[in-house]
């Protein structure tokens, strides 16, 4: 039972954004701008990014909702979106990702755990300034909204059918404001939520 | 030295800020909703809040910035301050105020970490819905700004005197875009960074 009374019955992050539409909204740019974007990183690498570090922080909602999202832009790969959550070290992907990785891990601990040696491997394999840039921002982002999903105990889905259905909608239409509506969701929203 | 070559010298997250243009104005306009709304908590209780986790996440450049604003916000107590980064539970602040600490604290763990108790705890001594949806929100923003700061390795100032300096412009002006201007610094602004 969530903490707060949200007001409204949508599931994980989209509660406390319905709840709170003035932060909602530079919140849902944020989210558009780092993990949409096709500036060094692709969509599918910065969602593997955010579903690792919400794996890492134990959320089941993010790391669900992004790894089926990751998993969209994946041709439906899920495999490897569950090799990303359990060992991306023999992953099947390229080594830059595999730096970016350790170095999105790192900042799951702490900024102060990222070292030079973490910067320079990834830099060995390709990684440019702005890709660690958006891989910090990535990973410290997510350490955010992993905590406001939880710490105001949302209401997280159990039924994972109901995650690809969302991750499609997130695919095709982004983080605008469509998908923190005041509105209270319709019988059919709820079903693919 | 910073981790990347952020092509600027401010200090601290106004370089990173500076460095992404982009990703600077939602988080600039998040900083300036959480911290400087007056709808509920006040200015320098947020901006307490902001201090005690950037303290708690060993962010020195963050817990020292926003130590200073929350400073001019309590008409220059800075005992204050120390007393809330140091031990909240005896500093001269409200219940409620420790309530919300608490829940705060908890949030710089993990989100997961909250529970019904520390929630329960914050609504006898006054804390509503949204000062406790404010409270995470704020304890879950720093967990995402310290990691920004010290994951990149920001250069941080050394020199005390510039905090306050700093501080006064923020009181005055807030987070907008004025702080990270994407312009080198003048001589001048060096001095009052």
């Amino acid at each position: 039972m969530p903490h707060i009374d949200f007001k409204n019955d949508f599931p994980g992050i989209r509660s406390a954004l319905a709840y709170s539409p003035r932060t909602a909204e530079p919140l849902g740019v944020l989210a558009e701008i780092l993990l949409r974007s096709n500036d060094g990183l692709s969509p599918a690498e910065r969602e593997l990014i955010a579903t690792y570090v919400s794996y890492l922080n134990d959320c089941f909602y993010c790391h669900n909702s992004h790894g089926e999202i990751a998993c969209i832009y994946l041709g439906g790969n899920r495999e490897l979106v569950n090799q990303v959550r359990n060992d991306y070290t023999t992953a099947d992907i390229s080594d830059k990702l595999k730096g970016l990785l350790r170095i999105a891990g790192k900042v799951q601990q702490s900024g102060k755990a990222v070292t030079k040696e973490d910067i320079d491997n990834a830099r060995d394999y390709g990684a440019t300034d702005k890709d660690i840039h958006d891989t910090v921002l990535i990973a410290a982002a997510f350490c955010m909204f992993n905590r406001y999903v939880d710490g105001l105990a949302t209401n997280t889905p159990t039924d994972m059918d109901s995650y690809p259905l969302r991750a499609k909608q997130v695919a095709e239409k982004g983080y605008g404001s469509h998908v923190y509506s005041a509105q209270q969701p319709t019988a059919t929203d709820k079903t693919t939520l």
